[in-house]
């Protein structure tokens, strides 16, 4: 057995993203123990760096120790009793995980169904309100990394304050991208993930409760279906004055990774980094256009971030293409998911991977093999 | 907001352990995709270099993405039902956390208890079997790192099959520090940690399934009350020829590091690894006893990678000695925990930290302390 050395990629794909050389020298800073006063206070500084990006002062703001599928476990975990009517907006892969997560606690999903590429129908969610007086949850992706679409989040939270819920989103693709305002919105629990425009590694899940959601979370009658996610256990280990009790061993290097891509985002300035997406889609989107690429999403519901195409009809074998570019021009672009499995693909420009730089070779390298179709 | 630099610590607490150079730069290589080839490529090595260390041909063995406890809970998910009986063995810390696992899941818990600090009762699990015929899982802990002692994980496991039941084994602290033969002894299911005995960051969990808890899982009447552990939608991720499916993204470089650590464990030897341990206890012991501490565990249970002890009575107030060894000498050792919290202190020598140096350099600073008082 020898050692593993990755080729050099650039990660133009649905996630991971490209990351910086300076999260990665942060990630192979030496290991502490995950209850070193010095590790303490840098989880201290995840959480207000955390609070910064996601616009809100929820003190339940933290990183969940595994990938942003197991933060949207972790938010239905806690919030979703057996018995409870949640209702789902599926308009792509990750609404339907949220259904299962939803019946996997024992909850009962009530589906509002959108067409793939559209945002979700605030509509359809006014008359699943309507027809379902006990639902105490509303659940959506603010942006679908299947499809590329962007739902409106404020909006959809207001529906669900007007009806007396809470709000569960997913913003695994959105933090950092695009304008996420958890505290202005309303936004009762939200999960990320690391790899998509904070640019650091997969690994860990960034998520925030309300108030509201925490009061929800700490009454709930039966325990939760989780030991490993339970929220009443995991504070004991991330919040408090001074020492902190052991629940569960952090993934600390990958934390030095998360709070270094924090402290970038901090440099940068938010702001600056969800123009910085826009202006990179705006560029990309001349390219892939003059390529004869197609998007699936109408404008004005685009994400910058995630941009879901549709290939000219001379394409006759969408994988050959994309294992082209991997092997001949170290370039991975994401395959359609899903429904669009086969039909489309999705470039992503998330982070770091938001550059002139990339948009050229991404431009480049399929300009060369659209051309031997 | 500035960068984080973590202070160089020798770590001899219960974990994590210290991390090798060459890991810590495996870790911080280029990021690449979660289903590039190369990266699925690497993944089977670090199957086949698992298999190697758990002594096991389990097909079914891979890391969970995410820290030994969430190890944990994917066995307890995948091989716990509503209303299934299990006996649970408690003798530390970390079978109480087991029991909890199996009630989450909708399980009951057939509790063994034993002292602290007590190898697991073979007699009281023959009397737990007797009593309770429809118990079809028996779940123990092999290595506690509570209290630093090791169980006759071979004796319990054959215990199980006399009695038609699967044996489920935390091995998070055993794995690579002392004799543990999956197949041989047959294991059916058994999760560990990285950062213990195998020396990596914390953040994944090692497992293995033997291919009747394979079959116990794939023939389950209930759904997983987990999507995100749920083996039977991670396995298409981790398993087959060629293209794997998506099912969550891994953390790539946290990977990178296991696989190092795997190189390295390989190198090395296992047998030389186990005789490392063992050698490096015995010289450890007679400095602590030198020192006036006594051990928890009888001389014949313990385990050599975990060492409780007793501090002298002129100590009064341990906390401040082990924050005098942790600032004064940037040396971690590992306060009690649970039961034993305030009354034993618990030093370890796992993976890269069972070393000469390391030994000198806590016995030194462990005399200069005590000297103090």
């Amino acid at each position: 057995m020898q050692s593993f050395h990755p080729p050099n990629r650039v990660l133009m794909g649905p996630g991971p993203s490209d990351v910086p050389s300076r999260v990665l020298k942060a990630m192979a800073q030496p290991t502490i123990g995950h209850l070193d006063p010095a590790f303490v206070g840098m989880m201290d500084e995840i959480k207000t760096m955390l609070r910064q990006a996601f616009c809100t002062d929820n003190a339940m703001t933290f990183a969940v120790s595994a990938p942003g599928s197991a933060g949207m476990e972790c938010c239905f975990a806690n919030l979703v009793e057996p018995g409870d009517e949640v209702i789902v907006c599926i308009n792509g892969v990750f609404g339907g995980r949220m259904k299962e997560n939803v019946e996997r606690m024992g909850g009962t999903a009530i589906v509002v169904e959108d067409n793939w590429g559209e945002p979700v129908s605030l509509d359809k969610v006014e008359a699943a309100f309507a027809a379902n007086a006990n639902a105490k949850l509303l659940a959506f992706v603010h942006a679908e990394t299947s499809t590329g679409v962007r739902s409106d989040a404020k909006a959809l939270c207001q529906l669900a304050r007007k009806n007396g819920a809470l709000s569960l989103v997913d913003a695994v693709t959105s933090l950092g991208g695009i304008e996420l305002l958890v505290d202005e919105w309303g936004i009762d629990a939200i999960y990320s993930g690391t790899q998509k425009c904070l640019s650091c590694p997969p690994g860990l899940s960034p998520v925030s409760f309300s108030p509201a959601a925490a009061d929800k979370i700490l009454s709930r009658k039966s325990k939760v279906r989780s030991w490993f996610f339970d929220l009443s256990l995991v504070m004991a280990y991330w919040q408090g004055d001074g020492a902190r009790t052991y629940h569960h061993t952090a993934p600390v290097n990958a934390m030095y990774g998360l709070h270094e891509s924090l402290v970038m985002l901090h440099e940068e300035g938010l702001q600056n980094a969800w123009g910085r997406h826009a202006d990179m889609h705006q560029k990309l989107k001349i390219g892939l256009e003059n390529l004869g690429l197609e998007f699936v999403v109408e404008e004005q519901y685009r994400l910058p971030q995630l941009n879901a195409v549709k290939f000219p009809d001379t394409v006759t074998d969408e994988a050959a293409i994309r294992k082209d570019l991997l092997q001949q021009h170290n370039l991975e672009i994401g395959a359609g998911l899903g429904a669009l499995a086969g039909k489309v693909w999705r470039i992503g420009l998330m982070g770091a991977s938001a550059s002139d730089a990339n948009i050229d070779k991404c431009l480049s390298a399929l300009s060369q093999v659209l051309a031997k179709q």
